[in-house]
């Protein structure tokens, strides 16, 4: 491959996905909606609690990937999975996509990660992740080639809990400016964001372009609590940043323009599952601006990516995404 | 547990299910709607060449027992996985459906065996099977206690392919009939039936009770040209016979009476993959025969629950059918 429009890094995990009420959630003590970060013991109780589970490959910054190449662009992906059938698996489902992924399988250490997703009646989902190989992704895995080939290097926030691959991380964002290339950075998740807000203050000060954060993210960043306040945060501590809203849409901020984007309507008019809606925002984004699109159009790029995602079980594409944004107009 | 309405024996597999056009069957030299065995090199072109998937436990067999469970009964199951990830992920997902499973797994051999499954448009499936661990069932792991204290042993015919297994059927088909209960065998498929036709029907004549297939395996069987000479072969060959026709519903029939029962409604009106339609057709006839319920009604519940399964993707119950059940008004 020569240059591609997004080389994204993250955890690499198989979505185990179980409907289960809003009582199983209370009683295994998991906040709604979250990512909580488990051990083997808890994975292995949680699991045998679960009923029965469909297994579709994750992974924040993957699923992004998957977005991408579905909108018509092109997409690479550096994470750790090991030498198992779930590795393989996970291998096969994103090259199936059309991502490219050669990032090496590990020979030993810890399984293949995966996160087990509930998914309550309302569609919400809480996650609850056994990061395993996923977690030992170190700066030897950073193909510095690719990451100097791409538009944009985008970074997953979730695998900031791992001090190597924060190392990782800041070496990817050093060879990709060094390029004259950009660097995008998702806060994935709100107990991440408290659980290392001055490290990410101080990483997207130095190193990031383009900021992706839902809104509780961004206020628990700037630990302020109006959305107003964020923003006005926000707005002069990267190039642009894109956030969302849940049903309220999303909002783009680039110098002193400020755009707000509704959301795009649900395929089937029924919302599913909402894991992977804020990776596939962020898979439209970036396809439109490697393209150049308005701000705007990316933006509408993003909820059309989203609303798909959420029309069904698991957070890649089923469907093309380049022919939804042909029927809403902005193919 | 104590008694058991139905043990069933079969080819565990794990599902990896794709949507593929009809042009890819026929590339890759499928027969649409039939069960291809596939060795290892074949099983790994082909996976390659399948867009992402989706993994959902399956085997016919096994997926009856959960049908059974979901409408209200108890259900065991005896079939062979290996100690991996996806052996593990086999047994928790039907321990989780409520099916008692304690087959224990292979140390060594062949990995869990899996069907690729490519699902085209017309929701049609046609499967790829690596029968794995599975093939290497064998008369040792037929727990002959479980098998007397059900009211039915259901045995599936894909498992057929394999000579130990054959012995393993005859086996637990002896054990059954000593301790007064029940065999049922199902075809399973038509190129099954083609390359064992005489071992059928002596194992029809000798051994089974109640006997389910499809009017095309039905045919083969008995290599009539016609669904009513083979109604006149089967009727006198066995106690009751079941009989699906697709979109014509079924037949069931029990020395001189013929019942035809018509396709129930499939909830939300599109039909997304027919994978398991059979499976779960038979797990109503069963349920309602250990209930002791007429034969008219026994059939009325195998069409709720194959049209529950052929409303979505994977083929195990993903609702309550004792509640459909209710709400067809013969729960």
């Amino acid at each position: 491959m020569t240059g591609v429009d997004v080389v994204a890094i993250g955890n690499a995990l198989v979505d185990v996905l179980s409907n289960e009420t809003d009582e199983f959630v209370t009683r295994h003590a998991m906040v709604k909606g979250s990512m909580d970060l488990i051990d083997t013991a808890r994975a292995e109780a949680l699991y045998a609690a679960m009923g029965p589970g469909v297994e579709i490959s994750g992974g924040s910054a993957a699923n992004t990937t998957a977005g991408i190449v579905s909108l018509g662009g092109s997409a690479a992906y550096i994470g750790r999975v090991r030498d198992d059938q779930l590795g393989v698996v996970y291998r096969h489902d994103l090259t199936a996509a059309g991502v490219h992924f050669d990032t090496v399988a590990a020979t030993n250490g810890l399984a293949t990660g995966r996160s087990l997703i509930i998914v309550t009646p309302d569609a919400e989902r809480t996650m609850n992740t056994y990061l395993g190989a996923s977690s030992e992704l170190t700066v030897d895995d950073v193909d510095t080639d690719l990451i100097r080939r791409a538009a944009i290097t985008y970074l997953e926030g979730y695998l900031w809990d791992s001090p190597a691959a924060q190392d990782a991380y800041r070496h990817a964002a050093n060879v990709a400016h060094d390029a004259g290339r950009q660097v995008a950075l998702t806060l994935s998740d709100g107990f991440v964001v408290d659980r290392h807000r001055d490290t990410f203050l101080d990483l997207i000060a130095d190193s990031v372009d383009l900021l992706f954060a839902n809104d509780v993210e961004l206020q628990s960043l700037y630990e302020v609590d109006t959305f107003d306040a964020a923003i006005a945060k926000v707005r002069h501590h990267c190039t642009i940043a894109a956030i969302t809203r849940g049903a309220d849409g999303s909002v783009l901020l680039s110098g002193d323009d400020i755009i707000e984007v509704p959301v795009e309507p649900v395929p089937g008019g029924h919302v599913v599952d909402t894991t992977g809606a804020g990776d596939l925002y962020a898979a439209g984004v970036m396809h439109g601006l490697a393209r150049g699109r308005d701000l705007r159009t990316c933006g509408r790029f993003g909820g059309l990516a989203a609303s798909e995602c959420i029309s069904h079980l698991g957070a890649r594409p089923q469907t093309s995404l380049a022919d939804a944004a042909v029927a809403a107009g902005i193919g």
